[in-house]
Parts: structure tokens; sequence; C-alpha cells
């Protein structure tokens, strides 16, 4: 059983990265792109076997707690097979 | 007209981040989890009116070309809306 974890920042926070990455790829030319925002994501497998709704818990509480840093990011969980 | 990049390391790519998530996971209690492997993903808004066969081969280009590095990392592309 597979968790995918993305953690972005929240839409308040500003993204430097997103504005930079933005630019240069104005600058090569794709001038159609209007903003980018970068984050970043997990690919989490979990011991065969394991309960769904206790790996969907843990899954929510790692992320929350370990991966994601709540006060400027935001983080989905969603679940693979 | 948005596109969703990932880029994550190829399967036959050593990912030490992905593993030190994996120890820092289990430490905190987490034992149920066996893997672990980050990547980056960045959401690109397209200027309203972009043709999205255009969008679409733009976006294929430069995930290639600036996004990831084709050696050692590999990308999708998906649209959304």
């Amino acid at each position: 059983m597979r968790a995918v974890v993305h953690v972005t920042l929240k839409k308040t926070v500003l993204d430097p990265q997103g504005r930079t990455i933005r630019s240069a790829l104005n600058n090569f030319g794709y001038t159609r792109v209007q903003d980018v925002r970068q984050g970043k994501f997990f690919e989490i497998e979990f011991e065969q076997g394991t309960d769904a709704t206790e790996a969907e818990a843990e899954a929510q509480k790692f992320a929350h707690d370990v991966l994601a840093n709540p006060v400027i990011e935001e983080f989905t969980v969603e679940f693979q097979e």
C-alpha cells in the first residue's frame, strides 16, 4: 500500500522559488507561463498487510507532524491501490 | 489552464533524502513505513486562451529541458481543467 503526500506552500505565502522558475521559463521563451508554484511530494510504501484505515490515520499524522510545516504549508494525502 | 509536472529520481538512482526521511519516520514510531521516495512538483499556470495542444507540447519540452535532469530524473506532465 502506497501513500502519496503532496506538500505545498499555502496560497497566501509568497513562493520565491516558483517566481524564479517562472522568470526562467519566460526568459527561455515560454512567455505564456503566468505563474509557477513549487512543492514537494513523498511516495510512502507501507509494509504489506498494513490495515488501510490505520495507514490512512498514520499518514495524516506524520504528514502534519513531520513532512509539512503547517504554519506555512498545506498538504494532501492520497492512497494508491 | 494548469499543468502539473512531477519530477522524481529514476527508480534505479539512490534517493538518500528519501532514506533519511524513512529512518526519521521509523524512529518516530511509524515502523510500518518501508520505503520513502521524495520528488518535487510544479503547478504551472498558462495564460488564458492558450491552445491546449501547444501548452501540452511546451510543458513536455520545458519539463525535459528546464525542470528535470533527464540523466537521473524522470517526469510526468498532467493537465487540469
